[in-house]
């Protein structure tokens, strides 16, 4: 069964993006419903993820390769997901004015992830709000997130294309190589090119990544210097993102990705909805009595977890429901 | 209804406690049972907390308050959660044969819970083992739990003493005081006191402790030297905790302890069973199986986490439930 507002957005319409990735944001079961919906119309859209530590200039690279995919008539989503990003409302006037180039383009549409205060299922969110991006008919989504090796959202396991970007001075490119950022990389991208330290950080990147053990995995992420600021080396952080996209179609290796990203997803869902019954459980008028009858030994600690999950932990009860 | 294990295990038979903690390390629905029969008759006992950073001396210390609480009759039982205790199998030989001594006391029961690649749910098995050695009629009951601020099990939580065992020269100092395990402190044993800079770390605890917050909580927790294996100071330990267990009984405060475990552990199952519901769907066949469904769209991860779950996340279903 479709939904009206399932039908709007799978025509592109806005509004009702908008209104179902609020719903996404607030948890709200009908946002699952819609999602149910949708979830069959998506897979079209190719993702690229852009991930860094604060301040290396993913906003501004991001910003670039939208005006790029834009000369070539693709239409866009973005997800910011980074608290620093302008898109999310965390940088400088100066910034938010620059982005808002693309707001009034009807072919990109944006929408930030508030990532700040969220007790968890920000990867869920992200993902949800890719499949409504994905259902609108997007060519290309665009997903920005920190990263920094400190358990942000791991941009590696949604997009097709990962995008990590770095530049000279930044000094967090050892936490980024312990948490693992590098290995998720298809593309590097060294930013700032042209201050002091670019070309010492591509040597050392190199380095690192010959030590590497080598996959089956035979794309060889190439290394792109960029000053983005100035719009140099934007081409061919584009056409690498093609190249990638051919390589993975060319090798089928596109199919595992997705399908890998579908099991992540699944577990997420499943993290996130118990997580939200723990919430719940905690919030629970009656769950403050309880301690006091748990006190006196009214009642055992299992028995009250029980009662408030609506499940058996124990085998007794098993029993005692096959006997009636 | 009364089973005959919790029968013995009342009676103090020790084969009978020692099945159902084991019972209880696996894990398995009969142990929940027969925790549930147990219940009923706990908290009598007096549970005393050891913690502090690897190396401080907690065994020597647990080793020589069991001594002196055995001159007194008490009756003793141990549950040593550190990985690094003699009585988990993690020390010297020497440290496992002097601990030997009170093996061969009736009324001395020691048992380890091996915390090593424990996913979780240790706080969960340490209080279920209280509660054995509390239905088992023993006196006192005394918890060893390496504590250096790395996110080890919260005795804190458990006790209705927490001692923080301290020593020049371990340098943790600032780390516990990070983690908050100073605040959770009811006696403090600065330990090795024969050694260089003992006289120093209590000046400097002295002064941390009077630059915190006052609370209405007015028991001031006493910092006590020992050099426990030259059984220096350990009379002044063993007075401490009766002194802080009669201020806690006069002053009603061990009510309000007891209620704040209570829930403390009814959360603990709480999160305990609902993350073994997550790991028994991640190693369920059909979930590989989900991966290639998910990936060509014959089916949606919330309904695909529905029927793992067995619950509803989304409105639709509930309102088609309501139609029947």
């Amino acid at each position: 069964m479709q939904s009206e507002l399932t039908e709007k957005i799978l025509a592109g319409d806005v509004r009702a993006a908008a209104r179902l990735m609020r719903g996404i944001e607030d948890d709200s079961p009908g946002a699952i419903d819609e999602l149910k919906n949708l979830y069959a119309h998506t897979g079209r859209s190719y993702i690229v993820g852009i991930t860094g530590a604060p301040g290396v200039g993913k906003s501004t690279l991001l910003d670039a390769l939208i005006t790029s995919f834009r000369q070539r008539k693709l239409t866009i989503g973005v997800v910011a997901v980074d608290p620093t990003s302008p898109y999310s409302g965390g940088a400088l006037l100066g910034d938010r004015i620059r982005m808002a180039n693309h707001t009034l383009d009807k072919e990109v549409f944006i929408r930030s992830l508030a990532s700040r205060g969220w007790s968890g299922g920000l990867a869920r969110a992200t993902l949800s709000f890719i499949h409504v991006l994905d259902a609108m008919g997007k060519d290309l989504i665009l997903v920005e997130a920190v990263g920094s090796g400190q358990g942000e959202v791991d941009i590696g396991r949604m997009a097709d294309t990962t995008i990590v970007v770095l530049s000279p001075g930044a000094g967090d490119e050892i936490q980024m190589m312990k948490a693992g950022i590098l290995e998720a990389a298809d593309i590097f991208v060294i930013n700032k090119a042209d201050k002091e330290g670019a070309e010492n950080l591509r040597i050392q990147l190199e380095q690192v990544l010959s030590l590497a053990p080598h996959s089956s995995y035979d794309w060889k992420s190439p290394i792109l210097l960029t000053a983005v600021i100035n719009r140099i080396g934007i081409e061919e952080v584009t056409q690498a993102i093609f190249d990638h996209k051919q390589y993975l179609i060319s090798t089928m290796k596109i199919e595992q990705r997705r399908k890998q990203r579908a099991m992540f997803e699944l577990i997420e869902v499943i993290e996130h909805s118990l997580r939200t019954k723990i919430n719940n459980i905690l919030k629970a008028k009656d769950f403050q009595d309880l301690g006091e009858k748990l006190a006196v030994k009214q009642i055992d600690p299992y028995s009250a977890a029980e009662n408030m999950m609506g499940t058996t932990l124990s085998r007794n009860q098993t029993t005692h429901r096959q006997r009636k």
